[in-house]
């Protein structure tokens, strides 16, 4: 059973939730490991839902089979027959690639961390949702690009809000090196964007002469199987497309991708070389394998299940017990809810008393790079079973109906 | 069977030999993957010498008893348990260091990235041996960093040669970010620092107060099973220490590390972290697997003793064959052979005859930041059975001795 606080992110929600000590940075941790908490907090996808006489099996055969090549080093763009399993993988999404287009990274992270370093220069404007995640936040950072937040709704990202920040952007005579959305099932909003927004984007995109990276861990986990055209399809020339395996089939093999036009492509293939000369061959032929040989569309529909039961529960816990005054996304797929609280809360102060009462959150503001999400929460669904997920939210509930009645009492007293 | 281009430096060992036409270039990789060609050229370990049937055990060990903790995410420092077994494989060589003090990198590369992108800004200068290793120039000129080199000779880098670079360097003003150094048979040298030198240097970056970042992938490959000090031993409070078990485990694995003081260590799991959020768990616990439960000097022992013949057949090859007006370093372990050429002659031009003559090897010049090497070259024993490797060096033989009579020839016309 992996460790609830197993979350790679972790110390980055924290670190990016401003103003957060350094003693209730340790304090979330501590309290996170407890096995009493509800945590609501990771976004770490449910292994223990993964066939593992089927990963054993894998293993063994490419062991057994290409076991000194598998064990060698690689080439930097990645495992060829990995590349061709990978297009087959994006053709079920319709995301059209071919096998050369793909770079091999290290989770979609290292995609983000190697665009990042490809494109932006410190001061460089890149335009993304407002919530965005807080991984691709920190690439951005550590190239020093300043992020500009657009606005999104239950439909994603706001088109009306895009061309506007566009053209202020251009006032200033800015010109963004690209556009960073995650359209399906947005971390951490939840939310995805329309059929009919997506044609908006990609128009936009073409107007204004702005570079797109469509970054999608969660479009294969619609609850209901739905699939959207990806900005990819729409605007193939002007799209990078950042895939991942981590929430299909495991993080732990650490295998994403890039798919980018040539000249990008093979920039990206030196910076990877540069960064740590290539990917594992090892975790490449299991991908490879596990998506030749297995019926990976069938464990995509088991994690499916599992994470549309544990939304199911949230989401019915929340209608039930959280204050009328606050709102919430309704995800149709992935892992994240995302709540707006009541005017004037602060969900970065309220996280201690959250964690008194056993309950743990991300706060808004890690998912911001200008300060925003004060009164806004994340809180996932993928990992925790219902039961832990329906008492999280109760004691939550009961947290935030206690600061409304401090609150009150507070603003009644001052009258 | 790897590709004998399996070898992630190629097309860096390529670059980096400034003034390689692409159509050079291309005809290097070419010729390198036919199978007549004895492939001198790259670093890649003899992973056929690896027991299989242990690395299966092991592996099917991992996946059934902590499947999904191998399959989800791990921390940004990496797998405690495996980083409690590196101390025990750095105190094999008399290293000391903490579990706690050390970052899980995608093998040794990513180390040096990650110190190369935390210390190094544009301009500044870094201390290395010349010639120096490929992929730390590749890291260092990445992030801009200004490489002087310091020559070394068949007992490593000279410490009097090393001083009188730190004194010039101050009489600019200029305080180098770190000494980057291989001290054991180094690549692509193939010597190692003697020891009454260890002490010498560490002496020296104490007095000139200059970080050490000590490469050691070599180490344990000595054929005599000789241990030196490290300079992490002499100076631990100023020596950063890159670990891998590339060369002692496997490549594929992509396991690296590297030992810090806490501060730096610190910040280098931030970055770890910005990169690529974490390491496979997948492949850290067969690492951690493998050294906990398997006799893992004796697989040491095996590659030793493999690598000591091919080393054996490389310098028996040359003494019988090669012209006398070259000269050759006689490692006393690790993967290569450093060739000073006869003057005047340009192992960059001479490759495209080596090639027609079925033989490769890295022309000097990449291993240098500052256009020296081209009288130079690096063969490596690593790769290729021992047959092959004499074939090889009988061949660059004929090819000197053509080129030797074509010089002399033209000295003689031009007289």
């Amino acid at each position: 059973m992996p460790s609830i606080t197993s979350d790679p992110n972790l110390s980055r929600y924290a670190s990016r939730a401003r103003g957060m000590s350094a003693s209730e940075i340790r304090a979330l941790f501590a309290v996170a490991s407890r096995p009493d908490i509800a945590f609501l907090a990771g976004g770490m996808p449910d292994t223990s839902a993964l066939d593992y006489d089927a990963v054993a099996a894998v293993t063994d055969e490419v062991i057994r089979t290409v076991g000194p090549t598998a064990l060698q080093y690689g080439g930097g763009q990645g495992l060829a027959p990995l590349r061709e399993q990978l297009v087959t993988v994006m053709a079920a999404e319709g995301v059209p690639a071919r096998a050369d287009d793909l770079v091999v990274t290290t989770g979609g992270q290292q995609g983000l961390d190697l665009v990042a370093k490809l494109f932006c220069d410190p001061g460089d404007v890149v335009v993304a949702e407002g919530p965005s995640y807080v991984g691709a936040l920190g690439a951005f950072a550590a190239y020093q690009a300043e992020v500009v937040h657009v606005a999104m709704d239950a439909d994603g990202l706001d088109p009306a809000a895009l061309a506007a920040t566009l053209d202020r952007l251009a006032a200033r005579g800015r010109v963004p090196k690209f556009l960073y959305t995650v359209p399906n099932h947005q971390n951490p909003a939840g939310s995805s964007l329309s059929v009919a927004r997506r044609a908006a984007v990609a128009e936009l995109a073409a107007r204004y002469d702005v570079l797109i990276v469509e970054d999608n861990p969660y479009g294969l986990l619609d609850f209901k199987g739905e699939i959207r055209p990806s900005l990819r399809s729409l605007a193939p020339e002007r799209t990078l497309y950042v895939g991942t395996l981590s929430k299909i089939l495991s993080p732990g093999l650490r295998v994403g991708w890039v798919v980018a036009p040539e000249p990008v492509r093979d920039k990206l293939v030196v910076l990877k070389e540069a960064a740590d000369l290539c990917q594992s061959n090892l975790t490449q032929y299991v991908a490879e394998r596990w998506f030749a040989t297995q019926p990976w569309m069938a464990q995509v529909e088991t994690y499916r299940e599992v994470y549309r039961e544990r939304c199911d529960a949230m989401l019915s816990e929340l209608a039930a017990s959280f204050p009328s005054a606050c709102r919430w996304t309704v995800p149709t797929g992935g892992f994240f809810v995302w709540v707006q609280l009541p005017s004037g809360f602060d969900s970065r102060g309220l996280l201690a008393k959250a964690l008194g009462a056993r309950v743990a959150y991300v706060p808004g503001a890690a998912f911001y790079a200008d300060g925003g999400g004060a009164e806004q929460l994340r809180l996932s669904f993928c990992f925790p079973p219902p039961d832990t997920i329906r008492d999280g939210v109760r004691r939550l509930a009961g947290v935030i109906e206690a600061e409304r009645e401090l609150v009150s009492a507070i603003y009644a007293a001052g009258r």
